[in-house]
């Protein structure tokens, strides 16, 4: 058992208001939050919080972790460029051993960015499923076939596969987009999905193009497409969908679907900003990504909660626009939801205790009127002090833990680098 | 005299090329930058930098530092309720000794995110200055005055007082805004720029009601207006600039004037996104600005880049609008030359040694494709390891140096909130 004592707590469970107090984690959970008792247990180790802050970690609802061997690779070009002649040549260099050490480096900027989940769309998923099961963290795959109703049995086996690998890793069914994909395999999905009663997900509406491409192909926006071939009936979500309109967010609504925004990517590369607040209003569930490094650049939750609450207070003209503190929401409790591991949500007794402590002594944190607006509007990855996930510590001030050797991890990546991107 | 050896080197001067090599610093000036020569007079530090990035310091080219007072405490509220119900009453409440405090926990903040001069337009000057003088950090006052031409006076007593306060602490003429001032106090301030040759600064169409404001007062845009009032017959510049159009953007360019942007305080307050690519494109000078904690609420160079970037994108729907690297130039060599620090903008013998050493080895920089755009798209002030002003650390490692006890500053502003915002 670890003990943290004299915390400030932010459970995220049901309110943000800040408690005082312990929080003791037993293996992989949550034990007990609350006041310091009058007998304590015996804890193989006790952590004096100080007064700084333990919260639920960040999930990172979209991303493709390997693509960090991409980052800052093309910078300021449009993004038919920036795809079809600086990220698809390059990745059809990548071997498994390559998508394993790109998946350790982002590993290691998911931790020091107190993320502890990521919900990963990519290549080669033996070797990604390695490279987060060794480190501690916590995968959830999403499925990203792309063509015809034959290509659904691939995600079958892979789904089938990685669908009970270990209990940090996991598998939902997904596909990459409409637009890379035919009808057939939309419904050879829906039929998949239904069988076994499983959440489906998708990039979706992205890029205007993208978006009234699909109006022109089936008559409908991929939202409601999508719902018409039957492939939401237990649930799913989308990633982006920066062009949803009413209709859109409807579908979701009522399909009680997760909208994974990535405001970062969609600023980066100019394709717009998604309509949050009108989600928000509309009842629909939010969480958030940071998308692929190439895209990014980087995969920092609080980067992307702040462009998620100012970007909207730009678009409409008011700075009461979605407040500060949904986002803070999204990207914890509703991230862990969205990619089905609801057991690492909040902080309660008996949820797996994958937390963080934020240094609130950190001069950009003070003073500290309003803790979960201060997280979004001034909040950054250098204030992680520590980082948990299944009660194992990954990193703790500055260091990485659980055998991580980060030194190597960016030698074997600068290895690799010449072939990959000459 | 103090070695970096084992250094990347961006110097700024020119061009964004890095270099590989050493750089000496000899009290507070640069001495050399080159190859390791043959000989090496003493040093009295030595600092192995293993490869790691050195680089010009960042220049806050527009705040108001001691505003930390009022960090998160509004939230998510339109900029009128802001400013007239949760700035106005709260900032009558400040003694000299508050703004003393508050500057201080600000500077704790600047050092951290690698800033090292602050253009400051605030109340109470000696308690400011003698915060910055006392850190060892610099700072540039830009007047502030209000009102009407019997107020020029006091911008003269307070310009001839702190134009030469210290080595680090130096004054610019400047005034408000247009719109909390009458035509005798513009006309004042230009015949006291004319007669001591120098520059003014001013806020400038920061919302579109105070642009269009000016142009039904004085039949003309805040731009055109100073213009023509004699204003700017030394140069100067302004802040903001979100609403400017083509013809404010020839005032600045032939006046040869600075346009200090904003980006954050713009989004969070709904302000709207400045026409930096339109700037640049007309040959503006440009320079970047955090604004006060409370409109931010961060004081962070890497966000304001990042932000001054993306926005762009976003604005043209552009994928390659504005070059990320044009943002790391306006907050380092630019933002120092709007204030008048000419000798602290680029790393190069002579110049003072105004500079900071990042970690490139930081997961979220690698692999390191190309360092000035990915320290724009992916850096972090958790990257930078080391801040030397004038040739003295101030921040090594997380720890502050030079004497600065962050846990006092801390304490003293703490115990300070209850009466100031109860």
């Amino acid at each position: 058992m670890i003990r943290f004592y004299n915390a400030k707590i932010l459970t995220m469970d049901g309110d943000t208001e800040i408690r005082t107090g312990e929080l003791w984690t037993d293996g992989a959970v949550i034990r007990y939050i609350g006041e310091t008792p009058d007998e304590l247990p015996a804890f193989e180790r006790e952590i004096d919080l100080d007064g700084n802050l333990l919260m639920p970690s960040f999930k990172n609802a979209h991303t493709h972790s390997a693509m960090t061997f991409l980052r800052s690779f093309a910078e300021d070009v449009p993004l038919q460029t920036w795809l079809f002649e600086k990220v698809f040549p390059y990745e059809d260099r990548l071997t498994p051993e390559d998508v394993y050490a790109f998946d350790r480096l982002a590993i290691l900027e998911y931790l020091a960015s107190g993320t502890t989940a990521a919900f990963d769309m990519y290549f080669f998923p033996e070797a990604t499923a390695s490279a987060f099961d060794e480190a501690g963290m916590r995968l959830m795959f999403c499925g990203s076939i792309n063509g015809t109703a034959k290509d659904v049995d691939r995600l079958n086996d892979q789904f089938q596969k990685f669908r009970h690998y270990s209990p940090l890793v996991g598998y939902r069914l997904g596909f990459h987009a409409e637009y890379t994909s035919d009808e057939s395999l939309h419904r050879g999905v829906a039929a998949l999905a239904q069988a076994e009663k499983e959440p489906v997900f998708t990039h979706i509406s992205e890029t205007r193009s993208e978006h009234e491409g699909c109006i022109e192909r089936h008559g409908a926006s991929p939202a409601q497409y999508f719902e018409s071939v039957g492939l939401w009936e237990y649930g799913g979500g989308g990633f982006h969908g920066v062009w949803f309109d009413e209709a859109d967010r409807a579908v979701f609504r009522r399909n009680g679907l997760w909208f994974v925004s990535c405001p970062c990517s969609n600023a980066k590369l100019a394709s717009g900003i998604a309509p949050l607040k009108e989600c928000a209003a509309a009842g629909v569930n939010l969480a958030l990504g940071t998308d692929g490094a190439a895209s990014n650049n980087t995969l920092d939750p609080f980067r992307e909660m702040y462009l998620g609450t100012v970007l909207q207070k730009l678009r409409h003209n008011d700075a009461a626009a979605l407040p500060a503190a949904e986002l803070l929401k999204a990207a914890t409790v509703g991230s862990a939801r969205a990619m089905g591991l609801s057991d690492c949500d909040v902080l309660a007794p008996g949820k797996q205790a994958d937390l963080i402590v934020i240094d609130l002594k950190a001069a950009n944190l003070q003073p500290a009127h309003h803790i979960p607006e201060s997280l979004v509007l001034s909040g950054d990855r250098m204030n992680v002090k520590l980082t948990m996930c299944a009660g194992k510590i990954l990193y703790e001030n500055g260091v990485y833990q659980n055998g991580i050797d980060a030194a190597a991890v960016r030698r074997d990546c600068a290895a690799r680098i010449p072939r990959l991107t000459d």
